[in-house]
């Protein structure tokens, strides 16, 4: 997998991805991170990537000709998608962590900064829009960290054992059980003594009772769906 | 506002503290981030962090001890929050980072990692549990990262202007208007001429149809909540 950015911060990607399982992947080439700046597309001496907005407005917009030059300026491979991160996009989840996983080799993620970007770019550049969530940050960098991140987890090689993605959360869509290691006793709390009995059947219902009431009490949309989803069966 | 942020990868966090308005922020003391590793509080030799889970499944969690005692470090102030990252927790949104920014001068952030982490860090530790979103990361150091970024963000004196915080997406309950600059045209594409013709009044009609029209047509959950807020205005 190829991801490119297009970030005016490229410097801001340079220790997450010397950390962690993300750069053993990378030392691996499971995946490949390019960082494009728009800043060297631009051809008036200035150097200048944002303008005032049409219309009034407080705060710069990216303007669109340094990322159109910057996306453009990549090599093309058959299966890409051109992301914009953005507030207006599409709410990242897993199933759409899983379709980028599996459906492309290249992944192309525009970082938004200042108040946005031109329009232009969204209409006519990217081909799908994504929002890290409901909330707002200084960057897009984050949110394009978040994809690489989630994506690269899910390509065969990453996680050492396949089992270890299969039952996680919101692959069931459920929450996840509560989970306990040793000391068996830490302060005053002890491990439920269910985990301790070896009977695996009883392990299983626990767990599944857990999940259940964890999601309904937490997460009353989760749950709904769930619900809808297990109704036949 | 004092982060303290628990995290078995701190080299994850040096450069992006050290780009954009974060940087700007921490330079100017409006924030601190301290970086606390648990690995420095194992008292065995072997400065093991984690451990399989009881009851059985692949992975390993992390275990309570370097955890609590990473936490009781650091000094108390009186409004403080321990927030533990993890993908069970309440959603973020723009409504939680303002209570962050507003109700908090200090924010523990723990960061899970592996399959997860002993729970009674949970139940004991952590005041409150967040997930960033619906999906699974390969650490709760980008979660983190992201609570860091959208608080700091909020904060007096972060964002040059006060306006520009105010009319961004997800404080009105709405998605954000399309936006333009410079040039007015670019390849075949013209800004919208309603943007250009100076006409103030129509501009601010236009913006607010095409927040409605787009909330509507992208955000049905967004939508639905805010047709109730205004119900009655």
């Amino acid at each position: 997998m190829i991801f490119d950015v297009i970030t005016l911060f490229p410097d801001f990607f340079t220790s997450p991805l010397q950390s962690g399982l993300l750069k053993k992947a990378l030392d691996r080439e499971i995946a490949k991170v390019n960082l494009v700046n728009p800043r060297d597309f631009v051809v008036d001496k200035y150097r200048k990537v944002d303008d005032e907005p049409y219309g009034g407005g407080v705060g710069m917009l990216l303007k669109p000709e340094p990322i159109f030059a910057a996306v453009e300026s990549r090599e093309i491979l058959p299966r890409r998608d051109i992301i914009l991160m953005t507030p207006q996009g599409q709410s990242l989840d897993q199933p759409l962590l899983k379709e980028l996983a599996t459906n492309y080799d290249q992944l192309i993620l525009i970082c938004g900064h200042y108040e946005g970007v031109d329009e232009r770019v969204t209409q006519h550049l990217a081909t799908r829009e994504v929002s890290l969530g409901d909330f707002v940050l200084t960057c897009g960098e984050i949110p394009a960290l978040t994809i690489i991140n989630g994506v690269t987890r899910l390509l065969p090689g990453t996680v050492a054992k396949e089992e270890s993605l299969k039952a996680e959360s919101f692959e069931t869509g459920l929450l996840d059980y509560p989970q306990y290691t040793r000391p068996p006793v830490f302060r005053e709390w002890a491990v439920p003594d269910v985990l301790r009995s070896g009977h695996h059947q009883k392990i299983e219902r626990w767990r599944k009772a857990q999940q259940l009431q964890r999601t309904q009490a937490r997460r009353p949309d989760l749950w709904a769906k769930w619900q809808e989803e297990n109704r036949e069966s």
